[in-house]
């Protein structure tokens, strides 16, 4: 079976053996997916939506955090969606991850409502209007809001979760004070934040936020993540998720 | 002249050789003043306002940053406002600080609105109901949202405060999504946001925050404040704030 076009790439994730196909050009998953995988509150039997699954990196490494989990991918482009299946099945992965082709938005209604404990959102971060829009295509989706706003995703999380539900979600510091606001306005309450820093002293660009369904509130801003101990070189606490194989 | 009183301690602010009159029994200045009044924005000529300004300390404290600089404080207790003013008179800044007995729901009125450039608030931390209150009452109303809610002293530093000027506080992180919400109400945008972690690895417990009146939106997270490098000895930072004598 031939899993990779010829204009796609397959690359390790460097954890549990996994492999992730993604366009040569493209959108290419970075970081910020890896850092969300990782943050976000897990329990044995979870059952994860990820919404704006794009190639499926969130998925794929949902799955080396626990033995029992099932997790949905929802993306909204066709040929996202279709490689994320590929890297399912290439790896093994079938029985813990299912790839939807369908839009966050009314995505609740196929799932099914009010019946997830996790929903995870690695967001498009510019806001229509900021910066560039990326002249190929998908990369400009998955980093402007253009299919939808970053009040679609939150209103959507808050539709899939049961009471007390947790939505995890990596975006820049700019947004959180709207954040905040959506967060509260669909019922989601703040509860875990984590500032990511590049280095040591300099200020934080990203966040990684956790909100819990009709929970009452009680922040807990956790220890700065740094990125780099030195230039090219990740902090300890980064290499010890790849420390595994 | 006598300036302390038998139930009053005369304290060195080991700054510009400051000293500060307190209480033996009763409020007594923390660590949060002191990183308030070092984090706050400042330009030579600035007219500042501290609001509930207890025993002067933020107040004394901004004179050591700058030459020209102009300090109304606020304080609603008669005791505390005279032992403010008799610690402002011993250090001779009679002409950089007012201390001004009132309460800061109406202060605007004696004091102009739309006039400051800066307000500074190191505003009580427990919401009422929350936490035991303190049997010995001034401590109690510096703890305790009893006089004012946080809601006042954001609606008060709005009232102050001209185009673009600069309100910070430092407040417990909890009340972190309360403040986003409050201060947008009251047409403070959120600037600058420096979080206060005990130690390096521990959560943060308090946080910095500066917004600036009708200003777009445009956070920025600072470098975290690590307080402690070991137990019992301040962070190097902090140490520096006081190599000037």
């Amino acid at each position: 079976m031939e899993f990779v076009n010829c204009d796609e790439t397959l690359d390790d994730l460097l954890i549990n053996g996994l492999q992730i196909i993604q366009k040569t050009k493209g959108f290419r998953f970075t970081l910020d997916a890896v850092l969300l995988a990782h943050f976000v509150s897990l329990k044995e039997g979870d059952r994860v939506v990820d919404l704006g699954s794009g190639t499926g990196i969130i998925p794929l490494l949902l799955t080396t955090r626990l033995n029992k989990i099932q997790v949905t991918g929802v993306e909204i482009q066709q040929e996202m969606a279709q490689m994320a299946n590929r890297s399912v099945e290439m790896n093994q992965l079938t029985e813990k991850i299912i790839i939807m082709e369908g839009d966050l938005r009314n995505i609740h209604k196929s799932l099914g409502g009010g019946i997830f404990h996790v929903v995870t959102a690695n967001p498009p971060y510019g806001a229509l209007g900021e910066g560039l829009i990326n002249p190929e295509h998908n990369k400009a989706l998955a980093r402007h809001e253009i299919k939808c706003s970053l009040e679609d995703v939150v209103q959507s999380a808050s539709k899939l979760l049961n009471y007390q539900g947790r939505f995890a979600l990596i975006h820049r510091v700019e947004r959180l004070a709207d954040l905040f606001t959506l967060l509260r306005q669909y019922d989601l309450e703040p509860r875990r934040l984590r500032f990511i820093h590049p280095y040591l002293g300099k200020p934080a660009r990203h966040l990684l936020l956790e909100s819990r369904k009709k929970a009452p509130a009680d922040l807990q801003v956790l220890p700065p993540l740094v990125v780099y101990e030195k230039p090219g070189q990740y902090n300890a606490e980064i290499l010890t998720w790849y420390g595994k194989e």
